[in-house]
Order: structure tokens, then sequence, then C-alpha cells
């Protein structure tokens, strides 16, 4: 029987050349994460379900985790996000961590979901949180966090925009409006779809009835509260001037508890958040721990990658292997496996082609691999005190001596 | 109701000092792959259950995996090991790629079993591949490169041995003695477990009857079989010099089929296995493609840690980030707000400390955290063009301008 050579559906196998790119992404996220003083901290995708069933929404729980019992009848989850793993790990270790704690990660999470254009069932996401920060300092520094992370990649300004909002705003309104604390999520829900539907002014009368009116006028004024402009001066000030106060913008998520913001990209045929997040001030208190004031992020590789792709930002592919050695004889091995040894020790990354083919087709396969330099070893190489080296990419070559190698490769890239 | 905080059971939390030594160890595989040219490659967790029902062992297909329907029906399996997933995405592009192929991942993988030292559910191992060369010249480039990367750990070739084998060995030895095909199986699952066992004199009797003595003298003098000592004396010349033929070294999986290698703890207190691999010439042939020779081992995370206490390598835990500017009140926020920006730009990693505690209670928080530079900004430093810099490490501290920062964080630390 032949077995299928696919992989699972929606999730993707990452050959070198496309590891290559995922690397870049995720080791882009961690080095802007690490300059604003971060810590690395991971954990297993396999986390109890109930760490779920209060927090994450109904919609990704109830139709968009992988849950299943494990062999022991324990009930397991994949994890389809960061947030409950950071909060249980916090919450386990409060009285030794000290604060402010500032940590990243940048886990592959899990959702079952029809497959499509950003999405996938297996992502990988930057998850950078601020605890122990109550004051709006810490709002600042995760919005200009993540505006580092998109200039890091090449981004500019004019690339994409960054939407804040503050959850405390809406209250301020429903308190002032009237409106009831069930409809208030009903309202939220609606607002948070308002870009893409139609339907949204029947639909927000049908919610607010006569009070609809009073509602949109004080959410379109919101825009001048001193809350929101004190965060968009300090970014400004910062540098961050693709800064928007949009009172649209509300965030899935239900654990968000004042400033929200979301990362647009402004390419008109991918408009849409390339990362999103907030601050959750209540979250530990589902482990019985002391509330931690909280402020982060998400952010996607797919959507990453598509940004990328849009903007021309993506890197060109570099091999990590620096010099293939092409041995032509196998009388040249053993000088050939020292040779290699010794260059590896001087930081030259070395592939030795023991194909035994003709130079020419040996030549092809360090080409195809994009390994820049090459060395034949013949019985030529065996009497003599040199080698010929070449750069594929210019065609230049050389003779030298052994010695001279790393030297060659160090200066040849310069 | 109060959540729990723990994890999932046989899963690890990694906080940052957990996950430094997890990096450090990847890194060190990594990095030693790629000085050998091999090249790195990922997929996703998540495969397509059949995969491993042909060739896995079937202790771990029947009881070990992590199995499940998805919410379409699909039964799916936590990758319990790599293998499986690297043959197919061979031979899902064979004609594209170029050999000889070198490959290695880091990849996490899940085993339903009890935890224990050194098994853990979730375990992250190196696996490192060879593709298209059966000649020996693979089999002692493996070896090496396993080599290579525990002494880049640290250990001396006392720390470790190298046992190597044969399964042509085996079969050569079986047809010479006469035993059936059916029976090679038991006795190659009963010589695996020699060491541990106290039967195995009155086990092999019953499976091989008077053949037994025979059989027992071929293996013994197996050791001088030409084609392992070929293997021993290049890897000697490579400076290989702990390595040993052990004709009990049958590894478990049924898919080898020349070369098999294990790298044993010489520890007594940890004397087992730390690594194993050899040479497998017919995985893809599950996948109707052309035979491919591979060699290939693999190492895991949380035997190599073991490795690595053991024998007093850990190295020392050191923080990514470089400084934390206290800011002592809030009219100093956007002076430091803005200095952090500038220093990061110079490469220093820098985290703020927006807690406005006393200077000596932030400055404890750094320590902490094992970050070695502090610097406190109040409305002194506002007025002035200098700052007070101090090494939390040696007490020293120096008064410079913002611009002299950057080098003597470098300069210091040399």
């Amino acid at each position: 029987m032949k077995l299928s050579t696919d992989s699972y559906k929606g999730v993707r196998d990452f050959y070198p050349r496309d590891k290559f790119l995922h690397d870049y992404i995720i080791n882009t996220w961690s080095q802007v994460c690490e300059s604003f003083g971060y810590e690395s901290y991971n954990a297993s995708i396999l986390e109890p379900a109930e760490l779920y069933k209060s927090k994450t929404s109904d919609e990704i729980v109830n139709e968009q985790t992988y849950t299943f019992e494990d062999r022991g009848g324990r009930e397991v989850t994949l994890r389809p996000e960061m947030t409950p793993t950071v909060a249980r790990m916090i919450a386990a270790r409060q009285r030794e961590l000290s604060f402010p704690l500032r940590w990243y990660s940048t886990p592959n999470c899990f959702r079952y979901e029809r497959s499509q254009r950003g999405r996938l069932r297996e992502f990988w996401q930057l998850n950078a949180d601020i605890c122990g920060i109550a004051h709006h300092d810490a709002d600042v520094e995760v919005v200009l966090l993540a505006w580092k992370i998109l200039t890091a990649f090449g981004a500019t300004e004019a690339d994409f925009e960054i939407r804040i909002n503050d959850r405390r705003v809406f209250e301020h309104i429903f308190d002032e409006v009237g409106i009831d604390a069930g409809t208030r999520k009903s309202i939220m829900s609606l607002l948070d779809r308002r870009a893409k539907i139609d339907t949204f002014e029947t639909e927000l009368a049908s919610l607010a009835g006569d009070k609809a009116k009073q509602l949109m006028q004080l959410l379109d004024t919101a825009a001048s509260n001193p809350l929101l402009e004190d965060l968009r001066n300090r970014l400004v000030a910062l540098g961050v001037t693709n800064i928007i106060i949009d009172t649209s913008i509300v965030r899935g998520f239900d654990y968000y508890t004042g400033m929200v913001f979301e990362v647009m990209d402004t390419a008109k045929e991918n408009n849409r958040a390339i990362a999103g997040g907030g601050r959750y001030d209540n979250l530990l208190t589902l482990f019985d721990a002391d509330p931690l004031p909280t402020v982060g992020f998400g952010m996607g590789d797919v959507t990453m990658k598509d940004f990328l792709e849009i903007h021309g930002l993506i890197p060109e592919y570099t091999s990590a292997t620096d010099l293939m050695l092409c041995v032509l004889s196998d009388d040249a091995t053993a000088f050939a496996d020292a040779l290699a040894l010794k260059l590896r020790d001087t930081d030259v990354n070395v592939a030795v082609n023991y194909s035994y083919k003709k130079a020419g087709d040996q030549i092809k396969v360090a080409d195809k691999k994009g390994i820049p330099f090459v060395i034949c070893i013949g019985s030529k190489e065996l009497e003599g005190d040199t080698v010929t080296i070449k750069h594929l990419g210019s065609g230049n070559q050389k003779e030298i001596s052994t010695d001279a190698i790393a030297d060659y490769i160090v200066t040849h890239e310069l």
C-alpha cells in the first residue's frame, strides 16, 4: 500500500527555504523583544482542557480547539492561544517572580478551522506581555514594541497603521447612555464587526433601540478622550506617527480591561490586522492569585509572511553552509574530511560531497543549494599545498593554501 | 472556581532560566549541524495517523502515541518521532531535491508514557540525516557529527563512548547458523535487551535451540568484522578515540538496514544511551518512491540535560537584557523612554523599570533578574548631561555621558 506524502490538512511542511523565512520572522520578533528587556519563556502545546473554558472566546473553545482524551482519561487541549498559559505560569510562581515582568514567547498554536488566506490550523504567534505596571507607561511600551518590530522587518510607516482604543471609554459611554450589562456585550460584538457588515445600523437599532443615535454620537466623539490622547501623544513623541484613535476597535477576547490596539496593513489587498492586543488586568484572578496589571499583544507568522510579501520585504535566501568540498576520487576522501574538520573549527560551515560524480555535477549541486563557495579535491590537491576556491555567484576563483580558506571566505563576503 | 496552575502531566513549563538552558541545548545542536552543512527543516507536530502504522515500533504506535480524531473525522497523531516525517517530506519532492541532502531538525515529539528520569511525554529531539550516499563515508560522517556535538557541549572523551555495530553482520551470522526469518526478529529483540536482563541465556536457548552456542560464538567474534573495523579506523583517524565495536547494539526500530550506533554516558549513575541512530536505506519505499540510502541519528533534550548535569557542563545563566533604567520620578519617564530607544539602536538591550519605587528596590529587581547594569534616572539626570552606570556584579560605577553608555557596557563585559 502506498502511503500519501501529504501533510495533515491546514498545516505546513517547512523545507529548508521555508524554514529560512520562518526563522527570519521568529528571530526578528525575538531580537526586538529582547532589545526591550523581554525574557523568553515557553510551555508545552498540551494543556489541561479546563484552562480554556472560562476566558477564551466561546467560538474558539466550542468549535475550534483540538481537544481530546489522553490514554489516562484526561481531557487535553492543543493550545489555541498563549495567554491562558502565561497566566497559569505567572500565577504558579507569583511570589517568586519579580515585577515588572517582561516575557515573550513564539509558540505554535492550533485552531481547527477552514484553511484560508492568513489562517491555518497551526500557526506560530509572538506573545509579548509586561506585567505589574498599572500605569499608562506599559500601554505606551507595548504599542511601541509592536511598532518597532514592524520597522525591524523593514516596513515604513506608510505600510501599516496602529489603531488604538480603550475598553473603559466604551464602559463610560454605556453608563452615560444607560445600556444594561447584557446588551453591552452584544453591542461590543457588533462594533467589532462594524467594518465587515452592511447591516450595522439596523442591528444596532434592534439592540439599543432609541438610544442608538446618542450612543453613536458619543462613540464618534470618543476620539477626543484624554486617556487615548495621552497615549497617542506619548507615542508620537517617541517617533510613532502612524497611530490613530479608532473607537471601532474592540478585539474579540473578553479579557481586555483597558487600552486595546490593532496594527493594520494599509495595503488595499490585505486590509486587516497583523497584530493586536491590549490591557487585561484580571486574568490571574481565575487562579485565585492576586490581580496583576498586564498589557500584551500577539502577532502571527502567517499574516506576517503575507505582510512581508505584499510590501516586498521578504529577505533573499542565504544558505547556512559556506563551502562545499567536492571529492573527485576516493583516495581524496580522508584529505577532504580532515580539511573540513579543520575549517569547521574556524567557523566555516562545510559540506563534503561524497557522490564521486564529475566536478561539474557536484558544483551544480552546491549552486542549487545556494552554497556560495566550492573547492574540488582530487589527486592534484593531494600532492600540492594549494587548492582552488571558487565563488559561484561571481565566478571568481583563486589558488590558495588551505590555511587561507577561512580568511578568503570572510573577506570575499564583505 | 479556582483553576489549577499545574501544567499537563509529564510536560514542562519553561520559565526564563529553563528556557535559557533549553535554548543552549537546541542552539548547540543546530550550530554543529550547520557547521557540517546540514540544512534546517521542520514540519507540524500533527501528522496523519497512518504515517506511523507501518514502520514505527508497535509498542510506540499501540501504547504510546497521542492519536485522536479531529472535528472532521480524520485520525491525527502528535508525532512520536521525526523519521517518518522526514521520509514523507523527501518522498514528496524527491525529483526536485538535490543529493547528497543533509537535513536536521529539533522538533518536539510526544509519547504517552509514565514519567520517569530521562523520559517525559513531550521532549525535543535533534534529528540529523544525510541522504543519497550508500557509501560508508556517510556512516563515518554521522558518527563524527554526534561526537562533535558532544564535544561542543564541553564533554571529553572520558564522559561518553560511541558503540557501533552493523545490522548486516547479524544477517550474515544468521545465514551462516541457519536461523529462519521469523526467529531472527525475536533474537534481535532479545539481543537488544541483553544488558538489562538476567535470563538472556535461557531465552536464547528457547529461541535458537542447539544453534544458540554457535550463534553466540559468531556474535562474540563479530567485532573483528572488516565493515566495522574500517568504520572505526576512519573515525580514529579523524580524532574520535572513544569508539567501540559492540555487537550487542541492535536499536529498537525495524527500519535500520546497516550500521547502527549508540552514544553511551560513561557515568555510572547514568549508564544509558544519550544518542543513537544508523543507516536505513528502505524508508522511502513506503511512499512508492525510489529507494534512498540514508544515515541519521537522534538525540533528546531530556537525556542531554541529564548528561550535562552529571558532568558539570551546565552553562551559567546570563540575561539577554544588558541594562535596566530605573525611573525615579514620573517627570523622568519621557527621558528614560527616549534614552532606551536610542540605546536599543546601538544593540544594547534595555528594560525600563516603571514601578517608581525607591532606587534600591528597583536595583534589587535588576539583580534578581540577572541584568548586569543599572542606571537611575531622576531629576538630577534630567538637568545634567551625565548619568551614573553601575555594574551590579562588581559594584563598579561611573559617571558618563549618555553617548558613552553602549561602549562602556561592551568594554566592561570584555
